[in-house]
């Protein structure tokens, strides 16, 4: 599938938004990130007077073969239909923190170990029943792969017709640290021991057995391509979020990237189309230890820091009045001329 | 005047509070700082069940005598009260995120130099036309001194009686920073020098001439106690601020504190009653260089670190949605129980 995503390069329009935010009525500076992020939309959307229709998040959940055997991770392989349902009941922290800021939450089966009766809410995008063991083949097929691209891709393009212009992603799928962990090693040529941590909820005890297997798993696979990392590392969910990304950096929506999973995805997308970084804000720095290192690798600082390690897109919502009030500020603060205060 | 504030120390309460937040469908700690501040709040409240109950700012607006002569500050004296009429109109920052996030904001004339004819929305607390210059004498007296901690505390108690539970404060006085590091300078026993850092909109040409002239002031006056120290150093509106904070304490409010000269406030309300600290919530690290060094002295991570230097409580409220976001997810969160997911 081919996206086409144009870098942001109106030099004119860049100066004429920090001309606009350095006449706002404080110190040139003084809002420090808060006027990155009001320049950056602006470029987004190209205009000076940017405004977020419609926050969406798209939480995509999956199984990872891996994850039947227990061994990388604490929670059963059950857990992730379980939290499904749990976001359709509105339980989760995501289904709070989006009911808080005016959200819209999506839920997607990208291939959950399990039959779902047809819920409303739930959009059924399953590609199997989980992805295969990389342990033993590619989590799935090149096939499947560029299903699940499309896919990720057509469920922004509905978003977008819907009218929203800012989105961000969030996973649920049992084991898939493990996987981005595998992704992260690739394409940041970081060792696969530094790309693992904790995971959610494992003690520290269960690391260096999940290092020990995946460091095999990384070596087991000749990978050439981002394709076909994303095919043999895997993660149905972490593909989809993928395609997604892509697919909203093409049609010049602002992208929320929250944690370690997601960021992996992300590492795919920018090495299939380095322009989409230009779309992307940082939401959080996730307490999965490799996560900092990804952003480092990146060059990106992201707005919170507050140790969140919970996946499921809850970093993009906690930050998401952050990302509000950039906009406000360069649309609703008085300037020195109108508001008669003498500039420095 | 006296203020009476309890130490939060109902630990059966705290236990509880800390079983509620590790039963949410989540992993024990996976919403980092958040639970922290669910737990805090919840202690505050002396309840399992918090809630933020009208969530106000106020910005306490004064004139500093040192500010006359524009040695320390790059804008003139005549800007405190144009910001003062900026507030009241609407087009300062603080009124776009006070707007955003539905904030009562409260702008009281703590010693402004100018006469402000009456104005629906500004609060007159007028001590005098602003202080006196420390460079020649205290800059306000021990009697202006204690109006001024009254006058704070009767401000926050009618916000209280209103209905408000949670409150930020805020400033605007050309020359500030030059009032808040001697006072953090005498709090914290660090050298003048390293107090001292651009101000609002300063370069750094300037700060060399402030550190020089602020050292001579400490150096000038022999203090002996806190209430001396602000006396001395003043800025009516930051020991307004000091007053304020008591009384919030007092009354069991949270307290959400905002940047370099609001923490200078509280470095002196601790000095008094060093039990107010369990009432603070630290909203965001300042670019102003001394915050972060007052904040170590405090033990203190704050919510935010987005590189503002702004003031007018402007921390307070961007930080404001993750507060809230803490008490949601701890009373609107499913448990492991309620949503039958598997506990690790």
């Amino acid at each position: 599938m081919e996206f086409n995503i144009q870098p942001l390069s109106n030099e004119d329009l860049k100066t004429n938004l920090q001309s606009k935010i350095d006449n706002k009525t404080k110190p040139v500076g003084a809002l420090g990130t808060l006027e990155q992020i009001a320049l950056q939309v602006g470029m987004i959307q190209n205009t000076e007077s940017p405004i977020l229709k419609e926050p969406a998040i798209v939480v995509f959940a999956g199984d990872h073969g891996i994850a039947k055997q227990g061994e990388v991770n604490p929670y059963p392989q059950e857990v992730t239909a379980q939290m499904v349902y749990n976001f359709l009941n509105q339980g989760a922290a995501i289904n709070v923190f989006c009911n808080q800021h005016q959200i819209q939450l999506t839920i997607v089966d990208a291939g959950v170990n399990h039959d779902f009766e047809s819920i409303p809410g739930l959009v059924d995008a399953k590609i199997a029943h989980g992805t295969r063991n990389y342990q033993h083949e590619a989590a799935m097929t090149a096939d499947q792969c560029s299903t699940v691209i499309r896919k990720g891709a057509d469920i922004v393009k509905a978003i977008f017709d819907s009218g929203s212009n800012i989105i961000g992603f969030g996973e649920m799928g049992i084991g898939n640290t493990s996987a981005a962990s595998l992704l992260m090693a690739y394409f940041t040529k970081i060792p696969v021991a530094e790309c693992v941590g904790n995971g959610t909820g494992n003690g520290s005890e269960i690391v260096d057995t999940k290092q020990r297997i995946l460091n095999k798993v990384f070596e087991k696979h000749s990978v050439t391509s981002p394709m076909e990392a994303l095919a043999t590392f895997g993660g149905f969910e972490i593909a989809m979020i993928t395609g997604a990304m892509l697919k909203a950096a093409e049609l010049k929506m602002t992208i929320v990237v929250d944690g370690f999973i997601v960021t992996a995805a992300l590492l795919a997308a920018r090495a299939l189309h380095p322009e989409i970084i230009d779309y992307c804000i940082f939401a959080h720095n996730s307490n999965e230890q490799g996560h900092q290192k990804m952003l480092e690798f990146l060059g990106q600082k992201p707005l919170l820091n507050l140790g969140m390690r919970l996946g499921e897109g809850t970093g993009v919502a906690v930050a998401y009045p952050i990302i509000a009030s950039s906009i406000a500020f360069l649309n609703s603060m008085a300037s020195f001329e109108s508001a008669g205060v003498s500039n420095a």
